[in-house]
């Protein structure tokens, strides 16, 4: 086994410290930072050669991460790093997995060819995988996924007791009723028709005889949040409790954030892949054992 | 010959729109946005197979655009595009082209190496060739260097006569020379002293003699202006004429166009490798005889 070494690239420096503390992994030293032009600057400032290399980068807000991500990769190669698993909690550029219109840009597809040009493995927890079962379709490099659900159930046994779980869409329904059921509460599953980036429609939930409960609002990925504001909404519209809104990458575009909390839940609770202050559930322990190996 | 098609990405519409009915060529159509989360979206909308794609995108601001180039040039291929040729009137990642401490990342090379894995060919204007004679020594595709200077001893013939050029530094000598030489008029160079990305050092200019005359600062890159801003307040203490700036590539980093501004220059006038309301300098002439061999 080689000696493992832990980079991150801005932004992730908490879990980096983290896991790096947890797993008594030498913390790699890093200097980034941009010039005043908005170019990228690096210096590794560890000994990596002969080293794996745990590098730490979620990937929301993609666009201006992937040059940074694609040098530094590169330089620790050239230095002599043996391997680079990149772990990326949040994995972007999920949702455009085929064509729905001609011309449309698969950049699923592409973005996933270039990652694996310049990282030799990805750890990624829970990737929006909609109408691909796995990532080996799309990566060519061996790829990890790791699930949130067995933490949101815990959080919300430990601390709804008295909840019923709130799925967006049908698609969500396995997902939605094995969190529930590991919790050890019922669930619902609504309706949802979208007709644009941010003009969603869900459907009345039926919760009758469910008044008493406290409604947990779940999806895997919290962007405009629209879907989340429209179903509380209608949990208000029917008299039911405050809901509270568990979210697995929060990843809150634009004001998202601002109207959700304005929008009557009475918590907002994300899952630590992306820094977020809504963090509460914590994927160390997910990362723990595979990292480990 | 192939039969050529335009396209450009966001931010290079009227470059773009001019090469096109300059050289009667088609304009692709072409539909890219961000979506909320920051995600790119592209659809091409034009007929590309068998065609030679033109692809006009600047890159000051380089991070945030690499990877919708990527995208685009890479769908366009899958389309059947026979070859793409990027017009970069700007060229980023030019500054880090050797280790000046231990650890640092070559920037330039691995740019080099990415952008040469995915367009045919590169055409750019003054790239900022500090210690390399030629970007064959990083590009492994064929470029093309176009300069500049030409264009701007025109416009300093045609509208500041009275000139002195004032070059920022003993490197910069050459190419000022040359202006000047061309447009009929004398120059000086001074010596320039960096102390960190926004901390120049400029030495007094001996401009004895030259005080009926309109000074004009010229150099290849304005990104934070303190270079300009430093000289034209020397300028001013030794009672010459309010200055002239010209630059070949108007960056403008963070706050620099409104520092420049204030500082008491009579005028700024940029080439159009980045587009910016100082434009008064245009590359299509030069570009037209390149593009359409």
């Amino acid at each position: 086994m080689n000696h493992k070494i832990i980079f991150c690239l801005p932004g992730n420096e908490l879990l980096a410290h983290r896991l790096s503390q947890k797993m008594n992994v030498e913390p790699g030293k890093l200097t980034m930072r941009r010039f005043p032009d908005g170019e990228t600057y690096i210096k590794i400032d560890s000994e990596v050669a002969g080293k794996e290399v745990l590098l730490v980068c979620t990937l929301h807000l993609p666009d201006d991460k992937l040059l940074p991500l694609y040098f530094l990769a590169k330089t620790l190669k050239e230095f002599g790093a043996a391997k680079i698993t990149l772990v990326a909690p949040y994995l972007a550029y999920m949702r455009q997995d085929k064509r729905f219109q001609q011309g449309e840009s698969i950049t699923s597809e592409w973005f996933a060819k270039l990652l694996s040009s310049f990282v030799d493995e990805l750890i990624t927890i829970d990737p929006h995988l909609h109408r691909r079962s796995n990532l080996g379709e799309i990566y060519a490099i061996p790829t990890q996924v790791l699930h949130a659900a067995p933490l949101i159930s815990s959080w919300i046994k430990a601390n709804i007791p008295n909840a019923v779980l709130i799925g967006p869409d049908s698609e969500s329904e396995q997902w939605v009723s094995e969190v529930a059921d590991a919790a050890g509460v019922p669930y619902v599953v609504l309706e949802k028709t979208r007709k644009g980036d941010k003009d969603v429609q869900v459907s009345v939930p039926h919760l009758a005889g469910k008044t008493d409960k406290i409604p947990v609002l779940v999806d895997d990925i919290i962007s405009t949040a629209r879907t989340m504001i429209e179903t509380i909404r209608h949990l208000r519209d029917a008299h039911l409790n405050a809901p509270v809104c568990v979210g697995v990458h929060g990843i809150f575009a634009e004001d998202a954030y601002l109207l959700l909390k304005s929008s009557g839940a009475s918590r907002i609770i994300t899952v630590n892949t992306i820094p977020h202050e809504t963090n509460g559930i914590f994927i160390e322990e997910l990362l723990l054992p595979v990292l480990q190996q």
